[in-house]
């Protein structure tokens, strides 16, 4: 096939990106040439800054362009209490809605045996830290509702029990919007243990 | 939202382009942020490469990387035998299979009034000339299915018609692997018109 360099190399670095099989790879590098030129060189940077204008937050974990991300460092949020999650990405989901007032800290990962993740892997240095000088008042495990992401969190709340601070679990149940018909039987059973009263 | 201003940057370029959505957007960027930083660099140096690096061959229309595109300038390829395709990716797409031998012509458009594209529009003064010199034994049509694929089909072959060269278009009917049971009526219609004899 005659296929120009160029476009060739767009199409194979596209293709094995996650859910970006060859075909959507020829039509999104294609769709790049029709752009305006300026357009393309945009996003050529963008990406090429993104290794190098982010790190990781140096208390939480999570993503930042400062050795303090902006939640760890805004003294509006609540220092006491901190949420946990696996990955950096967890914490952008968490904040969409500004539900949270709280920090976060991010494990960069779940314990899983299986592809060698152990305890000494989670990055925890840091809240341990502010734990052990009481600056902690509850911790929410968030990780997720995965075998590995509750045995992980099964871990966190033995870790933890016997320190002064309150550990807590996010509910699990049906999702918004979720139909019956179409949830597994893990999920209705969890929904129906953890069923709140009603209050009118 | 707190999201760093890098990783924003790159979901909203991401996000905009075809079939591709904010969600698509975040993962993706996400799941640049996990890879080598030299990984990641190579993919922003490629797209930064495609205009600078990419053209439209003199002759044809096609992608190229030179003046003239690989197929042009390849003296195997039957030189009497031009395909017309309305984009230069339709090119790739024919070459995929390596089942024709002959040239291309791209249009960079097909007829349609509504959109304000119109004769003068198209790419075929290349094709014109070499028309004129006698050089052109066929021309396949090969505009897409669609209403101003069909129009620009007739156009064109009305406007050669009289000139000493065959005029064909190509095939219209069952897909490979298609059912007829998911097909419409047009396609069958089409398709059972233009039953060919079963030669065993």
């Amino acid at each position: 096939m005659h296929m120009p360099l160029p476009l060739a190399a767009v199409i194979e670095q596209l293709s094995s990106l996650p859910s970006i099989g060859p075909k959507s790879g020829l039509r999104l590098a294609v769709h790049l040439l029709s752009r305006p030129p300026q357009e393309v060189q945009e996003l050529a940077k963008s990406i090429a800054n993104l290794h190098q204008k982010m790190r990781f937050c140096e208390q939480c974990g999570g993503f930042s362009e400062q050795t303090l991300c902006r939640i760890c460092a805004n003294p509006k949020r609540d220092q006491q209490t901190v949420c946990i999650v696996e990955q950096a990405v967890d914490v952008l989901m968490m904040e969409r809605g500004n539900h949270f007032q709280g920090r976060y800290q991010v494990l960069h990962g779940r314990l899983s045996p299986v592809d060698g993740i152990h305890a000494s892997d989670l990055w925890l240095k840091s809240l341990d830290q502010q734990i052990e000088q009481g600056s902690i008042q509850e911790i929410i495990l968030a990780t997720s509702a995965t075998v590995d992401g509750e045995a992980t969190a099964h871990w966190l709340a033995r870790r933890y029990q016997s320190k002064p601070l309150q550990v807590s679990r996010i509910a699990r149940g049906v999702p918004e919007g979720g139909e019956l018909e179409y949830l597994d039987e893990h999920t209705l059973s969890r929904a129906l243990q953890q069923r709140i009263r009603w209050e009118s």
